[in-house]
């Protein structure tokens, strides 16, 4: 039992900062070793993990937690199993750290470049799913950086166990411990540490829902890489091949309905819509997607609700679509523009000039062409693994895999070279 | 007479916005007539700009203004002709607006890439001197942003003369005015507009003393790019050539005083600290530097003031150094990472091994072997010119230039695929 959280989170952080001088430091070999070891201790605790789990669950049931969250917060064999591959796949990616590009010799005779390095800590803050303990800790280790994870209360007993795992690894692979350490208390002002000090992390990344986001962003004086909504649109133009754009319209809404990247407003140009609509309608019917359309869509699709100026900006994460009908290009780009949220947008089209202009034009972390909205992902970009999608311009926007998670600083090398 | 603040800078951040959209897609053909048209201006409107100037330095006197501070203020023909070179530079450096870099196919067959794009909209606020007016619209003009400045009260009449210099090359080239917006109010209110409305601008950068910096950072909700203390060390190893040191230690403080990259304190390995401070003692004498050191140095150097903990954090920004000796690398470098503003640091040694734990180990945004820490410029590391040296991790870290007032996204190009 922690009494005093601010003291427990001090040390917390002082013990990370000493960690994270030395992870910075650390070769890959040794990396790849605890994170591969870590995989091991994983596969070697099913039992207590899924016992610690139980614990969570039971708790989480007599809180009356909802199913849906009951369902993430879970950890079954095959999660497990899961979990340690993830962590294999980690030590499989290249390592980020040390690199040494845009290297040369300027006129006055220094030599410049640039090496990539870790960030320092980084304090990770989730919602229920267990598992991300064992992914966040993985690639912020691969990139050098030292981590403070604080997972949702209602894990305490799975992260825990989870943790012990990750602390074998680090010990089998001769690392220090502190190198990830989760928080081991509940307290909420716990979190209100991590967000509020400076010299505790160097950066924030919120994991979970809208709200969790949103209120992290809100009250961390500590930068945050975050991702919010995801409204993403698909255009379907004139001169778009129709079965394409059939193919990528259903895939970017059906394939996966919770999700950020998944589509949420189609803009159909009006020269195509009577002929791509009802096919469309009676497809996304069959699947059970709710449609709501502007004016012109109703027109063509009959039994549609009416679109709201609310749903062009909303992210329904959910089995319905908003459908509007629009003259050109420019009135595509421009409602993408308004109301998206600068996710991920795709046009359907074989003309290559309207591709470009569409590529340049939509001010979005994912432009696309001809390809459903779905491959906005670290893996399918072969980052490897993503931390989360950034819809922030700074630092990292799209995806974030490891090199998100480093910064370059400039390295000079003279010989005895002073300023004239 | 601006009356309603707000409503003012409400019309400004619109006006910026949508010209925005149209700057991130002008090409550099027309970027660059309007920077040079805007030399052109600047060099035809010299009596105005010296008579405007005249009502800011009139008024300054009158309130009281101290002579640095009006000497900062003071636009001379000289600094004017300087003002249209720097335009001109500008121009003539590679617009990083389009790159595409890192494009591959991927296994699922969709091609992925990274092009580089504006930020947006930039938010500039700074102090007294008239010819950040300039070199800011230029920046963010070159690399596609749209720009909001707003100097400081005193400067007005100045500021306002190069705005209308900057308005007459926009029109020249063709280009929408709004691109670059010079604040018309000396009202605080339009700062705090800018700081807190996140529609308004993507970025702050406030370029200025400490103090103004500290306030913006504190105040704005929206990112900001800043530049803090720099608080840079030399550290003269054992191993060093002992007259590279010597030039490097005395050209690293005396070059100039109060510049951010020079050096505040010096460490000197035990093994040589005899042989080399007595020397470098006279030359600082010489040159009017005041001398700060531990016991150690101090046994070495009579006539020196006893160095506090509080020096060791101080960035002098005048002729005051503190010295401190250390028994080796690893002291130094603890030392250069806990006191230190991670800005700018120098090893002097011939030791190789010694040189690349020193680059790899010291967490600052330069690191640098055998160098003097004034090195640290945009100009000197081929960026051509920089907006400021950033001392955050996150974004850009160190000299700032048309690069780091970018982002990247993400380019996907598919022939109608899909997720499987």
């Amino acid at each position: 039992m922690i009494n005093d959280v601010i003291a427990y989170m001090t040390e917390v952080g002082q013990r990370a900062r000493r960690a994270a001088t030395e992870i910075a430091r650390a070769d890959s070999g040794s990396k790849n070793r605890a994170l591969l070891a870590m995989a091991e201790a994983i596969e070697n605790s099913v039992d207590n993990l899924v016992s610690e789990n139980a614990k969570d669950l039971a708790a989480g049931k007599e809180k009356g937690l909802d199913a849906a969250l009951l369902d993430r917060l879970e950890l079954t064999p095959d999660r497990i199993a899961g979990m340690a591959e993830g962590l294999r796949q980690v030590a499989a990616l290249p390592d980020p750290v040390g690199e040494i590009t845009q290297r040369s010799f300027r006129p006055s005779g220094i030599e410049v470049g640039k090496m990539r390095v870790p960030l320092g800590v980084i304090g990770i803050i989730y919602e229920s799913r267990p598992n991300v303990t064992a992914d966040a800790a993985a690639l912020c280790l691969k990139s050098g950086n030292a981590s403070i994870l604080r997972g949702g209360s209602e894990a305490i007993h799975s992260n825990q166990a989870v943790a012990e795992c990750i602390q074998r690894g680090l010990e089998t692979a001769g690392l220090n411990p502190d190198i990830v350490q989760v928080v081991a208390t509940t307290d909420r002002a716990a979190v209100g540490e991590m967000l509020g000090n400076q010299h505790l992390v160097d950066v924030i990344i919120p994991r979970g829902g809208k709200s969790l986001i949103e209120r992290v962003s809100a009250d961390s004086v500590v930068p945050v890489i975050k991702h919010l909504d995801g409204i993403c649109h698909v255009y379907i133009d004139d001169r778009a091949d129709l079965d394409k754009a059939h193919a990528i319209a259903i895939n970017s809404k059906t394939h996966r309905y919770g999700v950020c990247n998944a589509m949420e407003t189609l803009l159909v140009n009006a020269a195509v819509a009577e002929e791509v609509l009802p096919k469309l309608a009676a497809d996304y019917a069959e699947k059970g997607v709710q449609l709501r359309g502007d004016q012109r869509s109703r027109g063509i699709v009959g039994d549609m609700l009416e679109a709201t100026d609310e749903d062009w900006a909303t992210e329904y994460l959910a089995p319905v679509l908003s459908i509007k009908v629009v003259d050109d290009l420019d009135e595509a780009m421009e409602h993408v523009n308004y109301y998206g949220s600068h996710h991920t947008d795709s046009i359907v089209t074989e003309d290559i000039g309207r591709a470009r202009r569409f590529l340049r034009e939509v001010d979005s972390s994912s432009v696309m062409v001809n390809a459903s909205t779905r491959f906005a992902d670290g893996f399918e970009y072969g980052l490897g693994a993503e931390i989360g999608i950034s819809t922030d311009k700074l630092h990292a926007r799209g995806p974030v895999g490891l090199e998100g998670l480093t910064t370059q600083k400039y390295v000079v090398i003279g010989e005895g070279h002073i300023r004239v």
